[in-house]
C-alpha cells in the first residue's frame, strides 16, 4: 500500500520538534493504534527492533514504560505519564530515555479528522532545553519516526 | 523570622521561567512541606488564597488536582501529574490551568542540600511555547511565588 510522507520541523529559537503525518485511515483507526498495547508494540520506532511493554495504560494519569531492543542486544528504555488521553483527539504525554535520566520532555499529539475518512497527525514535542532538543534531533530520530509510521500504515490498512 | 529572596528568571529566546530560592530549614523539611497535602495547602499561591485540594499524591505516576479561590470567590483550578518524586531531590510534574486547557508545562523542582542545615531549591518550567511562557509571565506570578514561599519560610521557622 501507498504511505504518506512524515514532515519533521526542527526549528531555530526553542527547543521544539514538530511532526505532522497523515495517514489514509479514519481518526478512531489511528488513536486505537496509539492507545492498545498489542498495536502500539507493532509499530512504534525503528525497523528491526523488539518493543517489549511494561505497562502501556493510555488514559489520563496512566503510566508507560517499554525497551526498544536492535539486532544487537542493544536496551533503550523510556518511560512517561500521559497527562492527557482524550479519545479520537489528544494524547499530552511525558516522555524520558532512561540513559538521559531526569532529562524529561512533553509531548502533545493532535489527531485530527480529515475528509475521505483521513486523518492528520500533529505532534508537539518540548524538551527542557536546547541542548536535549539538539541531541535528539540528531539521534536518527526521523528515521525511527519514518520507519515507525509506515508500519502503522500497514497495520492500519490490513 | 527572616526570609530569603526569591530569584525569578524569565530568559530571552526560549519558553522557560526559571525560579531559585534558598530556606533557612533542612531539605527534608523543604521537601516535606512541597509533598504532604496538608502542608501544601498553607503556602502555595498569593497571600489572600484559600486552595482546596481534590487529590495531591506526590508519587512517581501520582495526580494533583486543586482549586485557589480569592477573596472575591473567583477560582483558578490546576491539576497535573508526577513524572517524578524522588524524596528530598526531585519532582518533575506537567502544570495546566484549566483556563488554557491543554496548554500544559512541564517543572523540573531540585532540592539541593547546603551547609548548615539549609536547601536551595532551583524549578526549571518549560511552556509547550513562546506565548505561554509570556503569558504566564505577564500574570503576575512572581507575587504569587514570592508569597507563597514566605509563607512557606512561616511553616518551615514553627
Amino acid at each position: 500500500m501507498s504511505t504518506n510522507p512524515v514532515t519533521i520541523t526542527v526549528p531555530e529559537g526553542g527547543p521544539f520538534i514538530e511532526i505532522v503525518r497523515e495517514f489514509d485511515a479514519p481518526v478512531d483507526a489511528v488513536y486505537r493504534a496509539h492507545a492498545t498495547p498489542e498495536l502500539v508494540k507493532k509499530w512504534l520506532g525503528p525497523n528491526g527492533y523488539e518493543m517489549e511493554i511494561e505497562y502501556y495504560d493510555v488514559r489520563t494519569g496512566g503510566r508507560y514504560r517499554y525497551t526498544h531492543r536492535n539486532g544487537e542486544g542493544e536496551e533503550f528504555v523510556f518511560n512517561g505519564v500521559f497527562h492527557t488521553a482524550r479519545p479520537n483527539e489528544l494524547i499530552i504525554q511525558t516522555f524520558e530515555y532512561e540513559d538521559f535520566p531526569d532529562a524529561v520532555s512533553i509531548e502533545t499529539l493532535r489527531f485530527e479528522e480529515l475528509p475521505n475518512g483521513r486523518t492528520r497527525l500533529v505532534g508537539h514535542s518540548v524538551y527542557p532545553n536546547q541542548e536535549a532538543r539538539d541531541g535528539m534531533a540528531a539521534s536518527g530520530m526521523e528515521q525511527g519516526v519514518r520507519e515507525g509510521y509506515e508500519r502503522l500504515d500497514e497495520i492500519l490498512g490490513s
